[in-house]
């Protein structure tokens, strides 16, 4: 099968790879009907993600058709369409029975990282029963592909570590895929301002249509007052930050009210000065959290109901031969007004 | 000055009465701009509440200015726009300090109740500080009016007691200005589904215009099982009883799902069967609560921000001097097609 | 080998049945070293449960060994020492996913009830992975048979589900074994005030033992305005419903506070009075719960730390092969002074 | 009277200063019976505090003798025994009303920072109605004490903001007064395991015999793996950092397991490094809070049910008007083995 492969930093080729077979009784194969590009990717293309192999073959998201089950699995067969979560879960670890999959003892985020990816014909699951959801009949595709890791990101690390109030006000910094999601969903519970931070005017602009009530851009290192005077001086109920800069993060910091929350989300390279010679008094609550995916059911049943429209975060489609080329697309993200891409794998 | 007094069952004049003075030092003399009636009112005149006398000047809900202000009054001072809460809160004891001041030691629901109401040109408020707020500027008067009681009723005891989340089916049953304003409120957490159930088609088509998904006629003794239909014969997540009957309470019971939640808003003069034969293994959680008024500020930061409009609540208006009118159109709502009525005191 | 088997109403035999085996690749075989008998065994035998078939082997609980485990099991190899929960769950399905695997799609309670249960040489256990626990080394074994069931349901059920708060006023009606888990349990979250209500003298005083700081003995029909009188008038913070009658739960009914709230264990064969014209204002929570097991990890850690010492439930032993008697022993509880007794299984 | 009166950074004087007398309307005036001196006020004495001005009486703990009350203090007379709450609320503010005094708008932590304080035979206590409590009649006085800042401090802060639960491993650092008072009340609900850090081996005796299951002393730099050694390499549920330096924050970051809570309590005066490039992953939730006093009430409750025993806080005795010389005491913690000091005022 045809698949992109690392090859070391700055080095990817979409070659002949051997197509997967099971493994484990509790194993599927799933033949990838449409993935996409994550910014993990790109990271991992720099070189900054240790665990990722050459070798590998990269993505953590989509959609696809059952090829094999498992004799282990239960609840999907041949044929079944199915959604992809990027994290893998055993279902029976402490982390899974309390709900952070993300540490799961066997799993968590392995897809394109320790064990073959979805940027490929064909992906093996590990754990199918409990890392893979059936599509609902009458589904969007696309709005699928973008409940694999992107939504329950934003959702999950953004809005419900930050738990957003209806008539609160919230400031979310960086209006990326994963920024934009936040923005989206956070919309479920009513706030009464969100503000978003960025440097690229044509994100703020489409932050803007997806619902965001001011937009500020950073450029100047003036955010954080700017922010406050939105707020009267108050500042915000909660602070996202998606991101991963310690520039960012400090941002966050500055405006968040007393009683309020940051929500981290950006994966962070470096360390950041927390100021708690301001903070150790204001009644902060500073959340982290790796995406666990547990929220796709109830996403799922939102974008059904036409409350979350997810396909408004795709802006480019290729076919899966073209993925160097969408990779080029996907990151130059400024000069393309590019959000996610879209890659389809043509029928079998 | 002038006001509406119940004279005891059935019997109520709009009549000269004594303009209230200053009681103590945590008082507040306000005169009223607008006021508006309760179904809660209509259950006084037909002689439910012992607790009301004969004599009492009714009414819990309106905004009006500051007349006056006791030497114990910090927070207000004569001029100042204020919203009246239907609930009275010292601020000081033991429920007051969490967060449940229906049961306020020396307060709670006492306005047109143990003490005169708003139904008058002018009223006496105690701990005026903690029973009213300043209304923001360039406010609606009338959507004001609906935060004293009635958007704070539907939202407290139906929608936070019922824990409605992202992706939920909720069913209402009731379709008066009580379930309206769940329906209005339920909105903020962003359902799935949301199916109100009445017995009057017109108030069912109001529903649906404020919002509902789905609604049901329950006139032919069939709703549960319609609502058992409409999910599928899973049941929903959250039932809101918005009646008071023991009949609508049992519905609820019919359609909760497993997991799910009964809140319970309507006042009930009897009891009502509970199936525990059913429900015992069901995991359902059953609430009831008098509101407590403590979302005011969040209420008025989504009415101020556009995401909530209580003003679709009014349907008539009247000058105060024809209260006894607007008592007929309130108590006629079927005929009338009447929801809430604003009565407006002439300026001074 | 030999099992409890239910012929019907009023009728059981230990005798030779089939020995399981493995049916699916989830499944594990369990050699038992120990069982228990429930309250629920009881009600099966006097034909309560329709679901219980005749031919049905019983028992819910127990402790023993790994004999096989399926292909797809992953967690547990032959000769592990494990913890068998009343509760079989998938890990999979949208309930067990939410902790609620009471209400699993393919599991729930099942053990002893539509498939052959613990009262038995071997016992063949679905989704093992998620279903069965690792014995802690040096754990003693009688405590962790009362983890199986009783102390997840007087904990999950009772406590949690009341949310008991340091502080607290809490009422337990019933001093059964389950009205004990829940007194044992309660004590984790340092309540004020624990009173055990019951109508032998006998287990109340076992209550007293094991932490209540008053007893109220019921037999006169007092016990509502005697538990007023311990509170000053103001009634319980939690009340724990832990007997399964219209009666006790009517206590429950008379005894909460405002703000307070009626956890509800008992399993009810009818339906009972809710007095919702006294309960409508007074803000209580009412609440059922099928156990869901999903504390056994935490309940693990603090018997292994001393902190839960279960132990103390267990009256009498007996051997397996004297079943019949333990049953009588069991059955008649007040008699024989009798809480939970341990079966053991000889060695293979 | 007399009162201890801060003259600027190292200069403290119990002198004679002009006895207080009523304001406003909500004030009361309080004789002191009993005061304690906090690490706060040494941090005052070292000029940290540049809110606090050259002239101010320090102190905001005691209990006392409501002396005279004004004509808005509606629960208190002359001659009630009372517990003065280190956080003065107005009870009134939007801060108040959603229980977080510490940011009370005209109120906060006041008492002997930008008003006069309780080292004093007279203190004005502002909002008397909500910022004294009533003494139950059989208290004991120096557990009163005891409650007016340390445990709520500890608790509210440490063991609220931690989440501690049943079965939890907990690592205090710092065995100072704020960390017992955290090791006292963690204790309400149950951890498996507490370990307590501190470079003292007194404190660390003492936090053995208040309920540590562990002690370490981190003297030689490597208190963190020895944590994490405990741990069997998994860390701690809840890290509570009592010290509020960035070397004793730090060691909390490496030490929380993921999913885990770091609870700050400390006053800091500097920044501390935030690993986010290990923490971005780890779901992890940081919390800083100023003491509200909200749980006043509940510890109330606690401490007359003997479920905490605040007077094992209390090391040494003296007269008011020995106030310099406990100074030196309390000053000295390590050399006098001291932990809270009590100061009695001698009957009028």
């Amino acid at each position: 099968m045809k698949a992109l492969v690392y090859h070391g930093p700055g080095n990817k080729k979409f070659e002949e790879a051997p197509r997967p077979s099971l493994r484990d009784a509790t194993d599927a194969i799933v033949r990838i009907a449409k993935t996409t590009i994550c910014g993990t990717d790109l990271h991992i293309l720099k070189g900054d993600l240790p665990s990722v192999a050459a070798g590998r073959i990269l993505g953590h998201e989509g959609i696809g058709v059952i090829e094999q089950a498992g004799s282990g699995v239960g609840h999907f067969v041949k044929g079944d369409r199915v959604l992809i979560s990027c994290i893998t879960s055993c279902g029976r670890c402490e982390n899974c029975r309390r709900s952070m999959p993300s540490h799961c003892e066997q799993g968590g985020w392995i897809l394109g990282n320790t064990i073959d990816g979805t940027q490929a014909e064909f992906v093996r699951i590990p754990f199918a029963d409990s890392s893979l959801y059936h599509i609902p009949e009458g589904a969007d595709e696309d709005s699928m592909v973008m409940l694999s890791d992107i939504l329950p990101t934003g959702f999950e690390c953004g809005v419900l570590k930050g738990c957003v109030e209806p008539g609160d006000s919230v400031a979310i910094v960086g209006a990326g895929p994963v920024g934009l999601s936040a923005l989206l969903t956070t919309q479920f519970y009513a706030p009464a301002h969100i503000i978003v931070i960025d440097l690229d005017d044509n994100r703020l602009e489409v932050a803007k249509q997806f619902g965001a009530t001011s937009v500020v851009n950073s450029r100047d290192g003036k955010a954080a007052g700017k922010v406050m005077a939105l707020t009267a001086g108050k500042g915000v109920d909660v602070a996202i930050e998606a991101v991963g800069m310690a520039a960012t993060f400090g941002i966050c910091q500055e405006i968040v009210a007393a009683g309020g929350h940051i929500a981290n989300i950006g994966v962070h390279g470096t360390s950041s000065v927390l100021h708690l010679e301001d903070l150790w008094s204001k009644n902060v609550t500073i959340t982290t959290r790796l995406v666990d995916a547990v929220t796709t059911p109830l996403l799922l049943r939102t974008v059904m109901a036409g409350r979350l429209k997810p396909k408004q975060l795709v802006t480019h489609h290729f076919a899966l031969s073209d993925i160097i080329t969408a990779y080029d697309t996907f990151g130059n993200a400024a000069r393309e007004h590019s959000l996610k891409v879209i890659l389809t794998n043509g029928p079998a």
